[in-house]
């Protein structure tokens, strides 16, 4: 199993060792989870079941998450919580500093505005077009239509002009403080890759921003 | 203008009567934030656009929300807040009784992934069915892809299963207490009438589920 360890001495938070999160590693959304736990310095312990190759159809999986789908948190007492921005909710209430969900009404609901515009547009976009142009994705998308991967392509460049437009007045997603939307938002650019999608380089904003969330130690986690 | 009133006399909460929200009444998305504010006594002020009718490509509207959707909150000081649950979230913020997104670290990360899994799974593929099947819904999805509509058609009763099994153990989606993930839930269900579908007799706890939630007063709003 993964240890991811923070790199600061926090012994009060040493009682999550024992605590777990089921992961397919090279899977965005799991990604998002460990970014988010690694901008909290909060360690917790990964175990590894890659979906590639049919671990999400174990029973034990099924039972913890009828919908088969990772990352899953186990707590100590065998409690789950599925779906990555429960996982992170969970986290934030545990461990409220530094604040990623926002610290007001106002900054709690536009951050959340802003993690579902990422989620529902440019994020989704994206991954309908890994879901249903990549023949490795066949076994998770029935049926895959490639008429449906090319209208999500076409509609990625106006999600990120959208982004790009924001990202021209503030430096983060949400604003003036980076959140979970910057973390969304990450992931999803990130997973342009595979998609065999590109920022155009003339959206600045994103590529300014890009760079800098890049250069956070967390966008290695 | 449509204006809300709670049945009950709170005048404290009367600073909120220069707010409004900006809404197409007969769309889904609106009606999950007109019953949640109904469960919480809060009088809000309402302002019809039709989408249908083209209403959601003003100038002030994409000056709101670049992704032309509504419901939009507007501030007494004219800051917007978009999507449903931000705005839900928002409210929750001001008015924490009765709490509709749990009230410790556990419940509101277990409302969030039900929440999730509703939206994500059923909601989501009755939405698609009616954007990608219905003549009206044109101006709105390009291409329409009859494909994409009949996969999401097929989706839905295996996700239906999924939440009668949850249904089985519980009164309501998130557990114990009636919640958004209820909300999202009953607007998802509803709005398969549109879709041209039905929840299957067979899935009795569904059936239960919603003849209750649809009792109550909020389900009218």
């Amino acid at each position: 199993m993964n240890i991811m360890r923070a790199g600061s001495d926090r012994s009060s938070r040493l009682e999550l060792a024992s605590m777990r999160i089921i992961e397919t590693r090279r899977a965005p959304n799991p990604r998002r989870v460990r970014v988010f736990l690694a901008e909290k310095s909060v360690p917790v312990e990964f175990e590894e079941r890659d979906m590639m190759e049919g671990a999400l159809a174990a029973a034990d999986i099924r039972a913890m998450n009828p919908w088969m789908r990772v990352p899953i948190l186990v707590l100590d007492d065998g409690r789950t919580v599925s779906e990555s921005v429960a996982i992170c909710r969970y986290f934030e209430e545990l461990y409220p500093t530094p604040a990623l969900f926002g610290s007001d009404a106002y900054s709690r609901a536009t951050i959340e505005m802003w993690n579902r515009r990422i989620e529902f547009g440019l994020f989704q976009h994206v991954a309908q077009v890994v879901r249903h142009s990549s023949a490795k994705m066949a076994a998770f998308e029935q049926p895959q239509i490639g008429e449906w991967a090319e209208a999500n392509r076409h509609k990625v460049v106006p999600e990120l002009t959208r982004i790009d437009a924001q990202l021209a007045t503030a430096p983060f997603i949400a604003g003036e403080i980076f959140s979970i939307a910057d973390i969304t938002a990450l992931v999803a650019i990130d997973f342009m890759k595979p998609a065999k999608l590109a920022v155009p380089e003339t959206l600045t904003n994103i590529v300014r921003w890009h760079h800098a969330v890049s250069q956070r130690p967390s966008a290695r986690a």
